[in-house]
């Protein structure tokens, strides 16, 4: 396989976008990233997108897209895998360009999701569990969470404060992130205190409905450094799955998947995962960010409650979790998130991260995933 | 890149299957490959699969799905791209061996098309067209290949009778496929005189609405060759787009991405068309195999008619096209479709055919479609 960089990346600001319909979010981000890479001709597009049937009522979305793109008749794809549907099109992408098949792939992301009523946008993430024995029976994703929260609290004493702590920080972080949907900070207090969704998860433990793209143009390593701004290397794909039912696990407390799909990411790059200056993860709820931390073997298992309390996680810890704002602050568009969460660490990796910077950053990692872990995709970036 | 070949082929009855879920369907065609194969390790799979959020409320389905089958935590992706989302699972399959990623990988397609009502089912299909400009003024798929048909009809002098002539041929040959949806033969006459669906397609025009699955096993060649069935060699893999919307397109009569894609494959395998002992083609639609048979380039522009007239395309024909009994007959299970088409080629070039055995066949070719021709997939395959 042929080295793989990422050349050029493009976001617009995330948020309630009710003036802008999927295909205008997908194309000005993919223009962003084009002008980024200093790129004209494109290969190939790989699109990662959840649900825009249920969303938006359009299928068929890769080729709509490339073309309001200007790029057909370029061979375009779309892949789901629920909310690490952008992880699995960067992966995608990886691919094309790894086998030589093609040289410059553009990778986009995105989701439309504020079209519907609440109940719609419910049913249609609901769809990342399993309809016919988790769905049918009433489950929603705050409810599947709550239960692993339970589990973790139960087990490990994790406390409702430390919670509230991943929250605080993302939303510091994205308070200097100026695409974030909620650039703002929120205080552990306004947390512990915010509308209770799903005992014991709060409106302000659960990450928002968005509408968002981003997207990244890749191309083989060695043509990489002739471009317009420094490359960055991916040095690791993994992808693992679980069961989507979450009553089907040994293990409610615990992302098997992210264990695996790490572990093969870095075992690839011939990287430890203390090698990493920063850390993009999927916290679409609290519980979900702390037990990353301890699939990906920040901590020991069971201690990511107290991880994020002792500020390892912290943009100045030791282990800088979700600089970014994570999907807490920056928004959820689901379908984009893995994309976004590569634009931050390739902003990271060059230094143009602005105020959210992780000081003298090398080496980032990205973890993504659906549902309660069904899947999971992890990347390893270095710089140059 | 590797070369890459098949070792094993699944699929089981098609047909409106109300005591068979969408996971039974796919893990069904999955053992068989399987069996086929007579692999144990499963190193990933791919699976194409149109709008089961629409269709079924499920998405996350490449996760659920290698789940069921016994299979996770193997990487798992589903793929996207309308009617020809199992071509590009197929394509994807095909990268993921070819790139070195994976050794031994699944790619499987499925569709539960029957669960819902003919309304739902008809928004579903609508869904790879462009919804903003051509679903929301009431353009369902009989009517956007009506168009194309009188475009035809009116250009080349495209006869009804030759539009009966496809089904007719189609059902002779899916007599002969015990798999088949509707394995039975029907006259030029039945057809010229079933009901009106939208002038001048009428009942018998139309593929029907499936619940399906197919699935086949991709390895290295050279693993291939020491595996229990004769190994097919993938020679060429091509793909475009084109705009989704018919509006948009210069020629009513006329699908460039099948050409363009054709080109691509033929040229990676060093080929010609006419050096093709079968095809595979997305017949949709009668007027569709017509169109295809020309963008492929059996024959001129606008004599697809005409071949089909002149016995052409039948299976004792030069070309033959469509011995499984195609989507007409065989049924289409939109995900399913491409995967399908692979495994009767593959059945043909081992000479596993039976009754529909196109003699002495070596090579064959799939041609695999999204909407009306907005995405396109064509594949090569040679005996050994």
């Amino acid at each position: 396989m042929r080295d793989v960089a990422v050349i050029g990346v493009g976001m617009t600001k995330w948020g309630e976008l009710w003036d802008k319909s999927l295909r205008n979010l997908f194309v000005e981000s993919a223009l962003l990233a084009i002008e980024d890479a200093g790129v004209e001709k494109i290969d190939s597009m790989v699109v990662g997108c959840m649900s825009s049937g249920l969303f938006t009522g359009q299928e068929h979305l890769a080729s709509l897209l490339s073309d309001y793109l200007g790029r057909n008749p370029i061979p375009a794809a779309r892949v789901e895998s629920a909310c690490s549907s952008g992880g699995l099109a960067f992966r995608q992408g990886f691919l094309e360009v790894a086998s030589g098949m093609s040289d410059v792939v553009l990778v986009g992301g995105v989701e439309k999701m504020t079209d519907v009523t609440g109940c719609e946008a419910t049913f249609a993430l609901g769809t990342a569990a399993d309809q016919e024995y988790e769905g049918y029976h009433g489950l929603t994703f705050p409810g599947l969470y709550a239960m692993m929260a339970v589990a973790h609290m139960d087990r490990y004493g994790t406390t409702r404060d430390q919670l509230s702590m991943v929250a605080a920080k993302n939303h510091d972080n994205g308070s200097k992130n100026p695409l974030a949907q909620y650039p703002f900070k929120v205080s552990v207090e306004a947390v512990n205190k915010s509308v209770l969704v799903a005992d014991p998860l709060r409106i302000l433990d659960c990450s928002p409905i968005t509408d968002g793209a981003a997207a990244v143009i890749l191309c083989p390593l060695e043509a990489a450094r002739k471009a317009k701004k420094p490359a960055v290397r991916i040095a690791g794909s993994g992808h693992a799955t679980d069961t989507i039912a979450l009553a089907s696990r040994a293990d409610l407390a615990w992302l098997e998947s992210t264990r695996l799909a790490a572990d093969k990411a870095l075992a690839m790059a011939g990287r430890k995962v203390e090698d990493m200056d920063l850390f993009e993860v999927h916290d679409c709820f609290t519980i979900a960010e702390i037990m990353v931390t301890e699939a990906l073997g920040l901590v020991e298992r069971g201690r990511g409650g107290r991880a994020v309390e002792d500020g390892l996680t912290a943009l100045g810890g030791k282990f800088p979790v979700n600089p970014s704002g994570g999907l807490k602050a920056k928004g959820h568009p689901v379908g984009a998130t893995g994309v976004a969460q590569v634009v931050e660490v390739v902003k990271q990796l060059r230094g143009e991260a602005g105020e959210r910077q992780v000081k003298g950053a090398e080496r980032g990692l990205t973890q993504n995933m659906g549902g309660t872990g069904g899947s999971a995709l992890v990347h390893i970036f270095e710089a140059g």
